[in-house]
Parts: C-alpha cells; sequence; structure tokens
C-alpha cells in the first residue's frame, strides 16, 4: 500500500504526475465504458497532472503515440461511453522483457504516474511485467488493469464486462435463427451458429440462453471445448437424433472447436498465428455444413454473427455497460488510495436480487489462468446448458433481454376433427 | 370485379366461404405483421364463415394440414404480430400444373372463398397459377398475394416489406464492423460482411448505410450483383487501395457474388439447388477471406450475420413492422370489396416526410421478374452507395435506426507539440 494521492489547495496533483490509460486486446461493446469510468474519475479526483490514452495500447506507447484526454469535453466523453469498439485503439502486441525498460522510459518523460490497461488474460500480465520492472527500477509507477473480455474465461471474478452483452446479442440471434428453423425445416433442417471464444465455452453456452420456460423444447444443441466431440461422427449422431425428435436442428459451435483427440473440426491447419502464439483456425461451421450435406444428405447451413456479436450497442446489457463503467471507476479510486498491482473484478454478493460489488485481487493471479465453464453448468450429454447455468447467466444479459415471442398451438393437423368452418346461411 | 362481400343481418358470410391464408419463402421478422393483418382484418369484417392457415405453404393444402384460425385469441394474435419467422410455416414448395386441380378439390371441400399468399416472386407465380385455373374450371375464388423478401428485388412497387427491418441490422452490424476494424486495423486489416441476397444488389448496399454525416469516410466496399468484378484480382485491388487509404478495408459482399464472366467467387459447385432450381453457392466471405491473406499477405476475416439479420424483432424497423401490416389488412379489404388476382403493394407518395399508399398491381406482373438497383444508386466506381440511395432507404429502416456514436479526435500524435500536461507544484 503506497500513500493515498491527495491534491493541494490549488488543486494540482500532489504526486505531479499523468494517469495513462490503454485498451487492449478484441474490441467489445462495453470497453469504452470502462474508459469512461476511468477518465472521468481520474478527472474528478483532481489529484492527477494530466489524462493520456495510448494508442492502439502498449504498442503505442513503445511508438509515442498518445492522446491528450486531459481536458476533453465531457459530452463527448458520455457519446463514448455508449460508443462500441475501443476509442483509443486497441491492439494485441507482446512486449518483449527488453522493450519493458524502454516503455518506462517514455512514461517518465511523461510523468506517469499510474497506469490503468484495460483487457483480457495478456493484457493482466503485461500490467504485471510493467509494474514490477518499475518497482526493481524503484519507479514510483502505480498500475491496475480493468478487465475485458467476451470469452468471460478469466479467473478470480464471478464474470467479465462484454460477455452479458455478447450472450445477449447471440441468445438473440440463436433464437431468431431458431424460430426460422420451427418454420422452415425443410429449407434448411440443420444450422450451424458459429460463435467467438478460444478456449471455454462460455460463449457457446450464451446462446443457448434464450428460450423462456414455455420454449424449452426448443433449445439448441451446444458443442462445448470442456466437452470435446469423439470426432465428427459423434456430432452427426446428435444431429440425426435431433431431426429424428422434431425435424431440424440448431448447433451452437465454438469457431475453434477440437475433437476429444485435438484435432480441430474445420481442419488442423491454422488460417494464421498471432503474436501470443494463438493459432486461428479454418470455420468449424462451414465444415459442419459440409459435413452434415454429405453425411446426413440434408440441407445445412451456418451463420457466423461474428464482429457485430460483441459489437452492437442496441443488443447490449445495460447491466453490462453499467459494470464496466463501475469497473473503471474503482481501479482509478484504489490507485487515489494507495493500492497498486492488481485488478479490478466483480463478487456476486446476491444471486436474487442480481447484486455484484467491485473488488480488487492482485493481477499476477489472472495473468495466464483460463477459467472453464464448471460441470455443474453442462447438460449430462455434454451438449447443452443446465438451469444453474440460466439462473447464473441471465442476470448479466440486463434488465429485459428476450422480446415476447408467440407460437401457434397445434401443428396444423386439425381438419377435419377439431376444425369446424360455419358454412353460409 | 365481383360482388362485394357483405354479411348478412346474423353475422353469418354470405358468401358462407372460408378465408385461406398462407406464408411462403424465407421467414422474416415482419411476415407475422402481413398475417396478422390478414386474419384481424378477416374476421372483423364479418364476412368470412372461417379462417384457415395452411400450414408450410402451398404444400400444406396437398398435405391438408391447416391450422384454425377463425377464433384464435386476440392476444395471441397480437403477439404473433410481433414475433419473427412464419407462424404458419413456410416452405419452397414449386406446385406442379397436375396438382393445381387438387389443390382447388381440397380448398372447395373447405369451402374456401378467397386465398391470400404471403411471398416473393415465386409464391406471386403460385397465386396467379391457381386463381387462374380457379377461373377456367368456374370455382368462385378470390386471390391475393401480400408481398414478402428481404432481397427487396419485386417490380412494381416502392419497396418489400422485410427489406428495411434487414437493411436495419445489416447497417448497425457492418458499422460496428467497422468501429472494430477502426480500433484495430493489425488484428483484421480486411473484413468482409456477407449478406443475403439473391440476384440484385439491395441487401448488400443496404449495410453502408450505417454512417452518419460525419462518418462518410469509414464507408465501406460494397461489391454488387449490378456491377460484378472483373475478377478476384480486381477486388483485391479495390482492397489494396483502401489499406493504402486508411489501414483497413471493410467489403459487403452477397453470397452468391459472381463475377462479370458468370463465375462464382466462392466456387461454381452449387452446394445445392432448390427446388425452383435456384442454385445454393459455397460461402464468397470464406474464399475471398482466403485470397486476401493469400494475395495481399494480410489478415482477413468474414462475418456471414445470417438468419438473426433477417429474423431480428430486437433490430426491427416500426415502419416495416407497420408497413406490412397494413399490406395484408388491404389485402383483405380489397378482396373483400370485390377484387381478385392482384397483389398489395407500397407506392411512395412522399418523399420527405416519408410516406406511402397501399395500391395493388396484377399479380401476373410480379411472377418472375427481378427488379435490380438502379445506376442512380450505386457510386461511379461501382463498389459503394450513392447520396440518392441513402435517401431512397433510410425512412425504411424506421424511426431511430443508429444510436449515435463518438470518435476521439486525431489519432494520437499529439506528444509533445500538442499535449500540454501540468506537472506538480
Amino acid at each position: 500500500m503506497r500513500q493515498p494521492l491527495t491534491t493541494t489547495p490549488g488543486g494540482q496533483g500532489r504526486q505531479g504526475g499523468a494517469l495513462l490509460v490503454g485498451q487492449s486486446g478484441g474490441a467489445t461493446a462495453v470497453i469504452n465504458a470502462s474508459l469512461a469510468g476511468i477518465v472521468s474519475r481520474a478527472r474528478r479526483s483532481g489529484v492527477f497532472s494530466g489524462v493520456l490514452g495510448m494508442r492502439n495500447g502498449i504498442e503505442g506507447v513503445l511508438k509515442e503515440r498518445f492522446i491528450d484526454l486531459t481536458s476533453m469535453d465531457e459530452q463527448l466523453l458520455e457519446r463514448v461511453r455508449h460508443t462500441p469498439s475501443a476509442a483509443l485503439g486497441t491492439g494485441r502486441y507482446k512486449l518483449g522483457d527488453d522493450e519493458l525498460d524502454r516503455v518506462l522510459e517514455i512514461m517518465a518523460a511523461r510523468e506517469v504516474s499510474a497506469l490503468v490497461y484495460i483487457g483480457g488474460n495478456d493484457s493482466a500480465d503485461t500490467t504485471w511485467r510493467i509494474g514490477a520492472r518499475a518497482q526493481e527500477r524503484g519507479y514510483d509507477l502505480r498500475v491496475a488493469a480493468v478487465p475485458k473480455t467476451i470469452d468471460n474465461d478469466l479467473p478470480e471474478m464471478d464474470h467479465c464486462p462484454g460477455y452479458g452483452s455478447l450472450a445477449c446479442y447471440l441468445a438473440n440471434a440463436v433464437r431468431d435463427a431458431t424460430y426460422d428453423s420451427i418454420a422452415s425445416p425443410h429449407l434448411h433442417a440443420v444450422k450451424f451458429v458459429e460463435v467467438m471464444g478460444r478456449d471455454a465455452g462460455w460463449v457457446a453456452a450464451s446462446g443457448a440462453l434464450g428460450f423462456g420456460d414455455d420454449e424449452r423444447d426448443l433449445e439448441p444443441l451446444v458443442l462445448l471445448p470442456e466437452r470435446p466431440p469423439v470426432n465428427a461422427v459423434s456430432v452427426l449422431n446428435a444431429i440425426s437424433a435431433d431431426l429424428e425428435r422434431r425435424d431440424w436442428a440448431v448447433v451452437i459451435v465454438p469457431e475453434t472447436l477440437r475433437t476429444a483427440a485435438g484435432r480441430h473440426l474445420g481442419g488442423d491447419e491454422p488460417d494464421y498465428v498471432d503474436e501470443f502464439g494463438h493459432p486461428y483456425f479454418p470455420s468449424t461451421g462451414a465444415a459442419l455444413t459440409r459435413l452434415v450435406s454429405q453425411g446426413l444428405g440434408v440441407r445445412a447451413r451456418y451463420d457466423k454473427p461474428g464482429t457485430a456479436a460483441r459489437m452492437s450497442i442496441s443488443m447490449a446489457s445495460d447491466v453490462d455497460l453499467d459494470e464496466a463503467y463501475r469497473l473503471g471507476d474503482a481501479a482509478v479510486e484504489r490507485i487515489v488510495a494507495g493500492e497498486s498491482g492488481f485488478i479490478t473484478v466483480l463478487n456476486r454478493v446476491s444471486e436474487n436480487p442480481f447484486r455484484c460489488e467491485v473488488g480488487t485481487v492482485p493481477v499476477e493471479r489472472i495473468a495466464n489462468r483460463v477459467r472453464s465453464l464448471p460441470d455443474a453448468f453442462i447438460r449430462d450429454d455434454g451438449m447443452g446448458i443446465t438451469d444453474a447455468f440460466r439462473s447464473w447467466a441471465l442476470p448479466l444479459l440486463g434488465s429485459d433481454p428476450f422480446p415476447p415471442y408467440a407460437r401457434l398451438p397445434g401443428d396444423g393437423t386439425l381438419w377435419p376433427e377439431e376444425t369446424t368452418i360455419r358454412t353460409g346461411p
């Protein structure tokens, strides 16, 4: 714990330092809400001499590309808060150990006394390494991370900002795709919805949340990395069973799904590998669509909602937007109070009514760890979600995530027994 | 013109006949609004002895699968009105000439005196053929079609129900994908958004509508069937120019795009051919993504919003929902008044304020004709939209289609000249 930062009577930062903020990883619908929380709290605190945004994440520091947010217009900040994407620009640059000193030199030249970095696992690692190196060098730098990932796979927190909004979008998209299938099973008997998400099934599972108590018979199959299919044939068998039961099948499939033997369903040749070593494989949805057409002889298609799913403000969760803001706000509050080396997290303190408090954990506990979907959230057959997951996840999707849909009763074989049409006089 | 239908003092249909309604082709966000308009008006008119829904389109008639809507709960009907998909079920069955008599026999057995068929080009053709055969046989059947297609390619009308809602969804999705690209051009320099739409570019063009006057520098490339690219290389050249200009490119591409030589960009082997002879080709987005990675050496990805784009009620246009209802309502009104053999259409009678009236044209004028995007709506280079298209299309997207987004000023190279950070006392 360091000294709290205070202001002098003149309102100048006693510390005389600037707060530097950055955004990293994939953009989301709510990452700018976190940015707004950080900038707003930093300015209100009155203890910082300025607020600097790094352009496109930590690479922007190395390139000395900054945006001065010190006197940014309040109304613009409020609009940024409700704009998806990352207003500062984002990136996935892997900072080399040999670059840490250069980053600190550049920050020292700008008299940066506090760093707040919004991002996921890799960003937490970067934040931790910068903080540790600063300490080694005796540079009085306070560092904090603010979580952001639609993947929802960061440990040590109830859930991650960005996930609720993505979940709301996907749950609606899958529900809509399902109502389409009910109406026209013969146009496309099988439909895949290919979703993002790397190593954990949170994203895929969220797509199954759109069905109310009177719609549970419509729930899709969900393929999950936590329960990898034995092989493509086992996927086809599950689809066959659904076709048998109700003429159609909707299957949510992560874009990088692997079989139990570790083979990628979309093919084992990555399209490319990013700088953190994450490989990106060909479309699982496309591969399975081909397999179904060939193997089952029925029409199939795949949707791939892609970017809009993690970026849509129109479908964003009000709960998510609020939490993202609070996590940014709290990070600066704690830095001002003297903390450093932490990440802000959401702790669920009440289930009903749903309520989360903001806490902190040491940032090094986040780096390089992934939180999988717990067993209790996965249906016994491994291809769907449980009521426990529904109860846990639904509050994150916001106050009113699903418009009410109606289905007509019966399936139409009502004539002549059940249909009475009066004839004229 | 036949006799108007009237009620007897007892309220029984003088005609003594039932109204039969069906839905055909791809489901949309607003086709149930048309259904609600038809059912509601038919019941209010008091002249029909019953209202029957055919299950899954005309094939449901052949299979004698009906749903009795005569005394369907009003609240349920109101909910159906705002439920996407096709509540009766839809289909694409191609009615053989030899099946026309069978259809008429089944309808006669149910004392059907009026047929209203909601659908696109193929459904208009089916409606016309049933009406013509009934006339030949002296069966007093009144027939009407109600337009429905996200493709917006039916002739003889200002625009088609379903298009405005789809356009709203896609315009937002492409805008979101673009803001993502601005924030992280180095993650995916090139992004394709693959959209539906068969032979005309209305759908693809709609995706470019999401940019306000202060966002015109962000407009995407749009590939259009009306201006087919010479070959894949000419597409890559246009993308290269965008990369040169602004580090990123977003490209809207129809799923079945062909080159000027008639070759499908996704490959010439159809995945399958439907019963109307429409072939379905492999993903153009996937093919172009590969080409860009190989040919330009930059990362690319594609989104494929798919089903949800034509089905989302959350993003549906209020104008579209209203028009779809009115077109259904008016079809029954005209039938009651004595008309037959028509399709209801929207005629734009005022540009500002935007206002459409419902009219009718003979249904045979619709069948087997396609309306392409006019030259005036296509940018000179053939890869974008014009202001004329914006003005024409924007009212269809509803009263408030785009949330306001903000961008930070400058691109960050402000230090040290333009950034002044006060140092402490």
